[in-house]
């Protein structure tokens, strides 16, 4: 009945500010939805899991509530119940988008299957998901509020769902689309001698963290090694990763085809 | 952080006939979802689990793909990714309309955290649903398409979840929310004679058989006793179940609060 995997799956992250109008609280960037859904139906992935964040739909609120300190008082529960129907709501638009374009997306809940421990994957459920990739679905997930057995609940980040599901379905291959052109050695916008780092090795890697960072950069390349942070467990594994630009066209398209393209290619 | 669990939980079903226009696809009945959210604000359980039908929303696409009958060729993956697609559309309208009286509710998709063998349950990852229940939040379930060890997917029933939910969670009580008074000993739009049983025993249900079914009163006595053969499992296991008209007003709320109401009662 459920044909085996002979393909090796791809992960595809698209980041919040890639898919939502950060600067407006629940304001989806439609016009990037549906071109990144055509790039995906175009280059024609053979197993494909994605995975979204949040942007405007989820951070504000959950930050409203504190969600991420975990569990203080009882005010915070709406909190979390809103939080996560955001996160359903955009989900949806992504879903839809796919589904119009003959995509069989489906949404899989982090909160319905996964408990983190300190805001760390404790336990996830991955039965359903791998019979659907297996099948040649394509799961959607995301970035969303979960119970946590410590905290009582947690954040979890779509990269660290990336990285977890990555390692487990034996991926190929992570693509990140983030809004930046890859990982720079500073802030391009502040510093012109900052350069795109287009090939680095996890030693390499190691090497440039006294490069990054600085609260200056932050916003740029700070993010960003919190996003190398989560995949180097995944790198450790094999698992080439490449992050590129997902607001310039034809670059998520290039990189699920495994061909040459602007970003940064991170390997063992 | 988390609470011990005092209370048993009661697990209401309100069924897809009460919840959407049956004769209309995509149809929900939105005033019967306004009204019974009341009820259940009102009624203020302290440790609810909501499971819901797909009516108008799940059946009749369901049905033009053969989900039922399970994964037979590639033409019917995209019709599981829309019927799951429709579902979660109507989950989102009861889940809106609960937060909206600030009742915590959380959607939890079956097809994320349950794979059946040959229909039924197989596996169900409740981790995450037990912490929502201790922590207060009411989680959202419904009758969904999930992927089946055997069949490759089935359509999984709100009676079986909230049979199987109702023994694994110790509930104290079952509220079955559905369109006919109860269970009748005939079909009572045609049966002059049909009378409405309000009390039965396990013992009694099995004596009583014999007199229902027949193809003229499947609608009615038929589907309810298709119900009544999911839920002896949990009735075995000593939880009391109640089943009442959702579409009249007060029904739900009454049986919610233990109060005397026109309804079917099943005991052990």
């Amino acid at each position: 009945m459920v044909r085996v995997l002979r393909v090796k799956p791809t992960v595809l992250k698209l980041g919040g500010s890639v898919i939502t109008d950060k600067e407006k609280k629940l304001t989806p960037d439609l016009q990037a939805i549906e071109r990144l859904t055509k790039e995906i139906s175009r280059a024609n992935v053979s197993h494909l899991v994605l995975v979204h964040g949040g942007g405007s739909f989820g951070h504000p609120i959950a930050e409203q509530y504190g969600i991420a300190e975990g569990y203080k008082d009882a005010s915070q529960i709406m909190g979390f119940s809103i939080t996560h129907q955001r996160m359903t709501k955009l989900n949806k638009l992504i879903v839809g988008s796919l589904i119009n374009h003959n995509i069989p997306a489906v949404e899989v809940q982090p909160s319905s299957c996964v408990v983190t421990k300190a805001g760390r994957i404790e336990t996830m459920e991955e039965k359903p998901l791998k019979k659907m990739v297996e099948m040649g679905f394509v799961p959607v997930l995301y970035g969303d509020v979960v119970f946590d057995s410590e905290a009582g609940f947690a954040i979890l980040s779509g990269d660290q769902i990336v990285s977890s599901l990555a390692i487990s379905l034996k991926a190929d291959r992570i693509v990140m689309g983030v809004d930046v052109d890859g990982l720079f050695t500073g802030d391009p916008k502040t510093d012109s001698s900052a350069r795109l780092v287009r090939h680095i090795t996890l030693e390499e890697l190691k090497k440039l963290e006294p490069l990054i960072g600085g609260s200056k950069v932050t916003d740029v390349t700070g993010g960003m090694l919190g996003k190398m942070f989560e995949l180097k467990a995944a790198v450790e594994n094999g698992v080439q990763t490449v992050i590129v630009n997902a607001t310039e066209p034809e670059r998520v398209y290039k990189a699920l085809k495994g061909e040459k393209v602007v970003g940064t290619v991170i390997e063992r």
